[in-house]
């Protein structure tokens, strides 16, 4: 239980960092509110929504207050350390965030399915879990939300995904399928990321 | 039971294409993924928020694995015959995704009913059922939603919310006061399209 | 008991009406429906999504047509008094708004306290209730969210949340506390926009 629960408080530390620093790297949100607000609906956002949709009341959130803390603290150390993480240390960020969408997809899908959701509704709800902090987050500051940019950002999630359904239909310790379901997540995306991959466009 | 549950998969079905071919013909989701997720978010969007605000758990989507089937296929669908119905069958789909509206408004206000939801706020809920996922879909695309555009949306959903609801309260078979809402609703919109009807404008 | 219903349907025609006002300012919500709706949204919009948080179905204004028949009342109001408000009288309408902030946001925090929420959470979900609603709103137009803007939004609530926590900590009438916390959040909001008050700017 420890394992999983540091892994999520760290997920969402480092979700909310990715988003303090994207509102900051856009020069839209200067004051500290705002940023930590932006921090907040990316890290929590994604969560909140597959436990509203699956109605798993009470929220992680509401429920315990260190995620606030841990959210709070991140994105005052983000302003802190912004100059390191903006410039040189761009490259260790995007793997914490590529490692914190692999475990959020795999924990939201491990929830989804402890709640008697289908397989097919858990990739979904895996996703979204791992993705929709940031969808809301770029669509509040009226972007383009990145899910739909040449990076590749789902197909590594569902590759992981699929993965994981194979992985807990055979006799293995459901630890190592988690392990290497968030490590092939992670790793395809940068992969995917540094060889500039793209999905096969339509017309 | 089974002619509903066909209606909705129909209607599902119906979003999905008309999801997926608003992204392909904005040229802005090039990718498969994109695609589906556009299709989806249209598809279920607008019956996820009424049984998240009504807490009708589970979801529909969560509970079946054949809504995600039929959203699949259907987009699959869309980017096979991308070119006819962009092109010369624009007009046929119209009239399918009005009929989508229609099904949806009733279908959605019979459900908030059945859950004693009073009247007023089953309307509403109705018309959110049929059009938040078209909202929800301009939004993510950076578009003003297009039931704020002058083609009449809400409108036509309010004169067969409000038939229904009168159909309800007189001795008839519901069956009828459904297909007469849905005509209703169906005929009343493609008439204000082809005659360019709008409300009164406010200065 | 009734008094605090009085101040929830005051704030819901106050916020509506600042819903309808602000979509007739922009000339982008020509027609009838389009103007209730940018209301309604406004107006339920925080509660909705505190109470979709916290899971507390059935939703006021699902549970009682008094919030819908206010609302509907309030655009209507908005839209033959349009000319006085968007011109003289827009100052004392921009002090209502400001009480229906205040309201909000404690009965919000007192609602998400009375569910056995924590502390810090209850603080969030008071703001979410009082500020969302104008995000969405916001979002919909396709403007960058106002809580985002120079004018200080989030920060009066902030200061009037924390004196609600500490007046609740002490053997004081919980009215006077409630009253006393709603003063400082207008007040504090109509000096800060009043003197031009901003949050410290990071970079």
């Amino acid at each position: 239980m420890t394992i999983w629960y540091i892994m999520d408080l760290v997920g969402t530390g480092v979700f909310a960092i990715s988003g303090a620093l994207s509102a900051l790297s856009k020069k839209m949100y200067h004051d500290l509110f705002g940023l930590f607000f932006i921090g907040f609906v990316t890290a929590v956002g994604g969560g909140t929504l597959r436990d509203i949709i699956i109605g798993a009341h009470p929220l992680a959130w509401i429920r315990d207050p260190n995620y606030l803390i841990v959210i709070l603290s991140s994105v005052l150390l983000a302003i802190l350390c912004r100059k390191w993480w903006l410039g040189a240390l761009q490259r260790p960020l995007l793997v914490f965030d590529t490692l914190g969408i692999g475990i959020y997809t795999i924990l939201g899908m491990q929830k989804a399915l402890a709640l008697g959701v289908n397989d097919w509704a858990s990739i979904l709800l895996g996703i979204i879990s791992a993705l929709f902090g940031g969808v809301i987050r770029d669509t509040l500051v009226n972007d383009l939300p990145l899910i739909f940019s040449k990076q590749l950002y789902a197909t590594p999630c569902l590759a992981g995904a699929l993965l994981y359904l194979f992985g807990r239909s055979l006799p293995i310790d459901p630890n190592v399928t988690f392990i290497a379901s968030v490590t092939l997540i992670t790793l395809f995306r940068l992969v995917a990321i540094r060889k500039n991959w793209a999905l096969p466009q339509i017309r």
